[in-house]
């Protein structure tokens, strides 16, 4: 076995049994593009050594999403195999685990007409609705994972030959997931054990707002009452744990709509839709951005903050030490998996439900009521740095520190 | 383009147009091997281009079936995706057509524990009867062709490497379907046109018996009354002809159960579940296999014959000429969808109704009536050579010839 071979069988190892957490006599279903077969079979494999029942794989293939998007008549956009839909939506029910292994080239749709893909885009979201609203309310097992693709590794390193550099993103994806720890399961569940522990103490200080300070940063975020600072490591409707994303370093919850005040700058480039926006600032009043600014990329900026009310306001705050495996491999992926756990974030647009008390069982009407924002759009954009201090506010004003010089204080 | 694109090209378009004969607004389903997603492209670029409203695609991966067969419970072999079935039912009543590549490793399986493969067989069996019915009475389009495997390369060339065997292969299988004609398409029409014009001459002869000799064969099988002939160019339930077979050179029927009698010798190996049977001879009376010998494989061809009691009878009778673009190869490629158009063949086993009138919408018990043998399994055999001669007897006891020196004699 090479050494490659090694760590591809740990990581479908850490992925079955920390990430999926599979369970004797589960199904579970692989969402994979056909480029990732080599890591697929060693997944389905160690799923089978855990005990999983069957492993039910859907292989997609975006070069022949390409040519659909490019030759189809619009009527053939706008069919969905619903059945295909229906059945996932059921083997869910039975409680099957889903994985998804996100590996795509990052500019593989920058030509298509912007209405065709838009028009695609929207029968494939309206047709996994009930599948993904499943998902994301933790009825059932779920994990993103990924792996290298030779356009998305070019992008990272232009200079490297396609080889080269598809090996040196396996290698940081090892690296950043834990894979070449002495014993990646133990890791992680120290690592779980801690962001939980961080999560556990915010939720027991019941601060009122953060207070975010470095040298260009002075901004406060106030949170709703009932909020819930959660980690990555999920609960399924049976109540066993799993972790939707791999790599994962966050500690998060969702601000109050209203109540962000103050200037905040980008410390990492954006990746937003195949165009890069870089070293940014916004300044919020009263929860709304009132002025932007934008080294690289401000039209951009401008046309995201245009998609609707709800993406002039934040969604989600997250902490992420400025210490962290991912942010020390010191690289933009220009993937959101990774960005967003390389540095703390925070996000434009919509606020997860699950991080208020009960959120998961109300309406659109009652989120909002609790100052959650609604936004078709859910942006991360990376503002940790080696100077950023945070501090919580308690209930009768007193601060304290949650963040020093870009890690945990506490 | 190179050399290889343009005849790669040459055969999507050949398949898409002749083969599959896409309807505009029709839909194609594509049941494909990951490793063949090169060609998938191609169709379905080619499918958009000939009016196609969409394209689905199932991808398939045999090492994943390997690995499923190899360490999933019994549990999980018996388990079948019914909602994918019962969603592709659908899609064929609404008129899709269906391509299968057929591209495999022929001994992949070969180590598996017997009865575990068999619950496995069953399983997708009894899953996909429907559609596989709803194909095979030609209610909707389909077709079967193939393409190279590295394995499958390998075990017709034993003495080339990988990649010299692949592209060997994938030039016979350009020649044998007509892609290297100068106007594949032409061709493909007047190919079909002489097979259909000798199944029509058949039809209207409307012989009692056929005698076959040659230097090691005697033998007279004696057809059905309400028998016909068919050439591979059938229609669907709107009469858009498809061909269901790339290549295709036989023109077919079935024979009276328990009407054949003498001997007929193989003059082409037999592939059977990966053992070969070669230079092997069965002796029949009144129908039933009384004796059997062979060279290599006795034991092999013996199991066949004792699969179930129609296992001892013939329920195919297929003329195609020595002098055929795949029998000029002289090749043999372990693969029946070629070594069966290489030659005059019979088949052991079940008889297609289509090839008595009105044969498809008999019941079982009518088509026993009219002489259809019944069995589990079909297996065809080859038997043609330079030196074989075929007569016809009509009902008056006439003897016209059919083939004379492997040839047609008409």
């Amino acid at each position: 076995m090479t050494h490659f071979e090694e760590n591809l069988k740990k990581y479908a190892q850490l992925v079955i049994q920390v990430g999926i957490n599979i369970q004797k006599g589960q199904t579970l279903v692989i969402h994979a593009p056909i480029t990732s077969s080599r890591l697929v079979r060693e997944l389905s494999k160690q799923a089978y050594k855990s005990g999983a029942k069957n492993v039910h794989v859907e292989y997609s293939d975006e070069d022949l999403t390409l040519i659909k998007y490019l030759h189809s008549p619009l009527e053939g956009l706008k069919e969905f195999p619903h059945w295909k839909a229906k059945g996932l939506v059921e083997l869910a029910k039975n409680n099957a685990a889903f994985l998804y292994i996100a590996a795509s080239n990052p500019t593989l749709f920058q030509d298509i007409d912007a209405e065709r893909l838009a028009i695609a885009m929207k029968t494939n979201a309206s047709g996994m609705k009930e599948l993904n609203e499943y998902r994301i309310n933790s009825q059932c097992s779920w994990s993103i994972i990924s792996m290298p693709t030779i356009e998305w590794a070019s992008q990272i390193f232009p200079e490297l030959d396609a080889k080269e550099g598809v090996n040196k993103l396996w290698d940081l994806i090892f690296k950043t997931t834990r894979v070449t720890d002495d014993n990646p399961i133990q890791a992680w569940q120290n690592h779980i054990q801690l962001l939980n522990s961080k999560a556990h103490h915010l939720n027991e200080r019941k601060y009122k707002k953060l207070h975010y300070k470095s040298d260009k940063t002075d901004l406060t975020i106030e949170l709703p009452n009932n909020h819930k600072w959660l980690s990555a490591q999920f609960q399924n409707k049976l109540h066993t744990p799993f972790i939707p994303n791999m790599p994962t370093e966050e500690v998060f919850t969702v601000p109050l709509k209203k109540g962000v005040n103050g200037v905040v700058r980008s410390t990492k480039p954006l990746n937003y839709g195949g165009t890069l926006i870089n070293n940014f600032s916004l300044t919020f009043r009263e929860g709304k951005v009132i002025d932007c600014s934008a080294e690289t990329g401000y039209e951009t900026l401008k046309k995201l903050l245009e998609t609707d009310e709800g993406a002039l306001h934040l969604g989600e705050i997250a902490l992420v030490p400025h210490d962290s495996p991912i942010s020390n491999t010191n690289v933009i992926f220009f993937n959101t998996l990774f960005d967003e756990n390389a540095s703390c974030h925070l996000a434009l647009g919509n606020a997860l439900p699950m991080c208020i008390q009960n959120g998961i069982n109300m309406s659109k009407a009652e989120l909002q009521e609790n100052g959650l924002n609604d936004s078709i759009t859910h942006v991360d954009f990376m503002i940790g740095s080696a100077n950023l201090d945070i501090d919580g506010e308690t209930s009768s004003g007193k601060l304290e520190p949650i963040f020093r010089k870009g890690n945990w204080a506490f």
